[in-house]
């Protein structure tokens, strides 16, 4: 916890970033080992560690599995004032986005549930979970509600793309308002298994509440992202 | 890892949320020991940790020095596409804000500040490092950069308010656009320290770059957040 010995992690750190940022190590390639990394430098073992975990908290790398240490991929931009699905904005920027739907059940509205769509507790309501990638890495798991009585037998419908197209599609129901909520947060064992991190790393919750024109909640969604897989970007200009 | 060990701490998890959000324990409040949420319950010591870990990764609790656990204070909430700086919301929000100037200094230019101002490495700048306080807690550290050539003398003024308002004030200088970047991140020694929270808590790492009418970088402001203390709220509307 003394000065040189922070300075010694922050310069290890920033060779690695430099490596990284000068294309000499590429998104998605493996870092050499510790092993490696400690005989190029001479330092302590520590202390490679030390700066591999500064990287990892901001982003630049990501482990994977037990197999080491990779260079992350850029992070998708999410801009919470355009009017854009996930599908939809991942592949303007170039990127493949991927849908999963891990599952779909239909449940009883819970006590926590009932103020949010205006419904009676127990009123039948659809959850499906999803799990949502970039380039085949998985950056987010999320759970949405939809009111049964809204949606008859969404269940039936295709749920691995765009719900919002099939709300439109099947029920002719039209988002008209959306109420974004995001806070960092630490993901927790359920998500953390589910995006294959560790638990206890970096996340963003991102809560989703959904309306049509006469107010009524049209979805209500909850997600988890990895924290280095997105970048919330808003650019404003005075009035 | 098995399913019976997980639902069980998340019960204990449920019992402390739902005593929390009755208003049993009350926000700044201390909780009972982890012995006396043991003993009421008959469970683990090992389960009643994994439960508090769980309620800090959602922001619901957090660890003061080595005193124990406390109720967080509920998020100020952070509308990026309003026009306001954190001395207003926060102040509108019914909490009391604080600014504390950390360090200020003339630096020169570095290489990775040039492209970001159109100024050529080695130009004067100021830095201005400041910690910021809600209700006496420290919510966020950030590190501002101001274009010396634009604000002479800057440093002499006094810091521990709204910043855009003193380079209006005394300099004229008004902004026009906000471009406001968001990442969630792992607070890393530095910022941990200066937050006095555990090093590897998530954060959240806010880059602000302002702009004049004629598209000069007036301000460039890098925040790191602790994560229970702020949340982003954005509310749009069909066009």
């Amino acid at each position: 916890m003394t000065q040189p010995d922070s300075l010694h992690y922050l310069g290890v750190r920033d060779a690695i970033a430099t490596r990284i940022a000068g294309g000499e190590l590429k998104p998605g390639e493996r870092l050499p080992s510790e092993r490696q990394l400690q005989v190029g430098g001479g330092v302590a073992r520590g202390t490679i560690r030390e700066a591999l975990f500064q990287l990892e908290a901001e982003g630049i790398i990501y482990r994977k599995d037990r197999s080491g240490w990779y260079v992350s991929p850029p992070p998708v931009v999410y801009d919470p004032t355009r009017w854009e699905g996930f599908m939809s904005y991942v592949e303007a920027q170039g990127r493949r986005p991927e849908t999963e739907t891990l599952s779909k059940t239909e449940i009883a509205c819970t006590p926590a549930l009932a103020p949010i769509f205006g419904r009676p507790v127990g009123a039948p309501m659809y959850r499906i979970r999803r799990r949502r990638s970039v380039d085949g890495r998985a950056v987010l798991v999320e759970t949405i509600v939809v009111d049964a009585a809204l949606a008859p037998d969404l269940l039936s419908h295709p749920l691995d793309g765009s719900l919002t197209s099939v709300l439109k599609s099947a029920y002719n129901i039209a988002v008209a308002r959306n109420r974004v909520d995001m806070q960092p947060c630490a993901l927790t064992r359920g998500e953390a298994e589910a995006l294959q991190v560790k638990s206890g790393l970096p996340g963003l919750n991102v809560v989703r509440t959904s309306y049509d024109a006469q107010g009524r909640v049209v979805e209500f969604d909850r997600e988890y992202w990895r924290h280095d897989a997105l970048k919330i970007s808003v650019d404003i200009r005075v009035r």
